[in-house]
């Protein structure tokens, strides 16, 4: 995300929004002629599956695998290589990848683009550009808010690329998440440089502050005593109750997965903004995707 | 398959009966500017590539996975959840998964049609559509037919569909099993209440009453003791000496895959039906994705 | 391979020689309304994601699996019904598997053509088709050279594949490999009739002699002594250092995908032909999917 301007954002989501209002017919060439290669390293479903949907609406063709276990990495074969196999067959790359900065390797070892479709623990950009144009269009705006994180703020890369991107703008950032879990030093020191930025342990005294609240998955497995767990975890499961503290306009966000970080009853309350952030993810990806296989025809100007 | 009745069965025969004559030019327009998605969390050869052929050839796209464990079903997303997320970028939905009654949930949950491609030990409708298509074609008509069954009553979901269908019809239905695999005793008086249903536990003698024997594949793995599948296993192998003890025009049927059950050198014979059967899906599955998905343009008279 | 003969290979060159010029839209209806079956059973990029590329290419669709696991064979059904299933939805099949001969049996059972993707440690003939093609592009023929395999000459199916098709140009072959890992008796019985074998255990004496060194995986776990592999090993890896000892036109060729064989510092020296060799493998099966689908128009005069 760190590779994007403001104005390169806000160049992707003017895009975005064009793509959002083309009937299936309006967009079904812009990739004519165009392989697509999906190298999906780690399970995935919504921004595979969203590639996929965006290649096929784009009239492109699609090559790739959901799966490392099928490929020859499972005989030892090292990433840069696999790169440069598949970039002989496409014309622009999407990866995911298990290890952090495995997207800017493959970049830097091929001459195709490469889009980053998540790297470990760092950053998930494409996801990132569908939640401010997700904030933007609920808002009409993202300078002013007050944006909320809660989760997993250590592992979890769509907090670390969405507040990297929300640096660019005008934006209150709270992270609310128990001291095990708490943004990475390092990352804390970088955005705070560029913003305004304040931790929290307890959420539901910081909740009446946010215009957006940004749910990620608490993961178990990173808790050294399970009691400590048992602890927390209930204190961050979203309900309509406990929104009831909140702004009446306040939007909960999540990149999705959930498992039990939003109980079902929000669904249906208008806080849940959620099922429209991920039907987000086909006009962002049909933008980029678009933008980058066609650079030389719609030069910036 | 409770969903069907008579007349829907046989709109989709006669629907099905035009795609098995149709060439590939006229019929790759039919799914234009659709999207199918295919969500198998279940293994399959024969009924994904058979609805992967038919979406292609009816010009439609198709996005999807073949296993689970690919997507984040393994990170625990719910059902519910990964629905509504594929529900997103499709206009249809093919499912198939271990639970039984896991379609349906799908097709509550969502506002786009979704087809049970198999749920669990319950139902395999689209089998079901294309077993009686074939028989029909086999024979003129349904009616008036004595069609047996053998093998796994208890969990084989193609059995439990195809008996279902077959209530619509003036059919003397056949059920030959041990007892441990008969069916299930709430399946055996739903159908009983509509039609003719014998229980029989040897094949050999049942045999000379039967037009059709629909084989499925005995479960070693479902008996308490092995001395009891070793004792029943090989009274259910169907061999052409066997078929000698049959009517002339016996049919024998099968939804694949096979393991023991039908041996080899059935395959020659004119009894064996099984490849027949199996070529039918794909006309049968063209017709139910265009008729569902172009609900609107061919509304029925 | 051994089902071609030396006009057979020329032919698929030459056509090959064609698609590599054919811009897309030139080769985009080749495959117009054919289906094709890709069947792998063992894990694949490039063979199995050129094939994909190449079937779009031409305009074809494309129907398979990429791992036996989300299949019927995890079922128990056997490879012979698994093709008689895909064929009733193909027009030609692919198939990759662990045994060997698997393809042979898969071409017998089908009425449909058949391409071998490569079948345990026996055959890999479209890799050897793409093999020879790269060798006569970079030399301008393929009579008169020198040609040496090194590494894994007992299980690799890629050597064998090549080495029987050297067989049918005048060309001196050189096989280096440690003792337990030299060429099969019967194999090299078989090619020793058609051409000068000449055996080695020493690359850098060897290297010299040489205009092409193929090069592929020493498998550590064929060694009944790890100390043997260790002492081995080295001697094996190719580096520039070493190449410095031989002909200054030496193309090195690597099947891939590559482990250790080959140092990373080779790929930037004009001696590495891998990477141009592994693009060749597109136009090779653009060729022969379009020779084999289009049989009946093309026929051979």
């Amino acid at each position: 995300m760190s590779d994007f301007s403001k104005q390169d954002i806000e160049c992707v989501l003017e895009e975005a929004k064009k793509f959002k209002r083309f009937s299936k017919a309006q967009k079904n060439r812009f990739l004519e002629d165009k392989t697509i290669g999906t190298l999906f390293f780690e399970p995935s479903t919504r921004t595979r599956l969203s590639f996929s949907t965006a290649i096929q609406n784009l009239g492109g063709k699609e090559i790739g695998f959901a799966e490392a276990a099928s490929t020859s990495t499972a005989k030892g074969e090292s990433l840069t290589d696999t790169v440069r196999v598949v970039e002989k067959y496409c014309d622009l790359m999407v990866i995911r990848h298990p290890l952090n900065g495995s997207a800017r390797l493959a970049a830097e070892v091929s001459c195709k683009p490469v889009i980053n479709a998540g790297d470990g623990s760092n950053q998930h950009p494409t996801q990132t550009l569908l939640d401010v144009y997700t904030i933007q269009e609920a808002f009409g705006r993202v300078d002013g808010l007050h944006i909320g994180f809660v989760g997993d703020l250590r592992y979890g890369r769509t907090v670390h690329s969405l507040a990297n991107a929300l640096t660019h703008f005008k934006v209150d950032q709270h992270f609310i998440a128990p001291p095990e879990l708490g943004l990475p030093d390092y990352f804390k020191k970088e955005i705070t440089k560029k913003g305004l930025v304040k931790e929290h342990t307890n959420l539901e005294d910081t909740l009446p502050e946010l215009d957006v609240l940004y749910c990620t998955r608490i993961q178990k497995e990173r808790f050294p005593d399970p009691l400590e767990y048992e602890k927390v975890k209930d204190s961050y499961t979203i309900t309509p109750a406990l929104l009831g503290h909140g702004k009446k306009e306040l939007k909960v966000m999540h990149p999705l997965p959930r498992v039990n970080e939003i109980s079902y009853e929000v669904d249906s309350t208008p806080h849940a903004l959620y099922f429209e952030q991920l039907a987000n993810g086909l006009p962002i990806r049909e933008a980029l995707l678009t933008l980058l296989c066609n650079a030389q025809k719609e030069e910036r100007k």
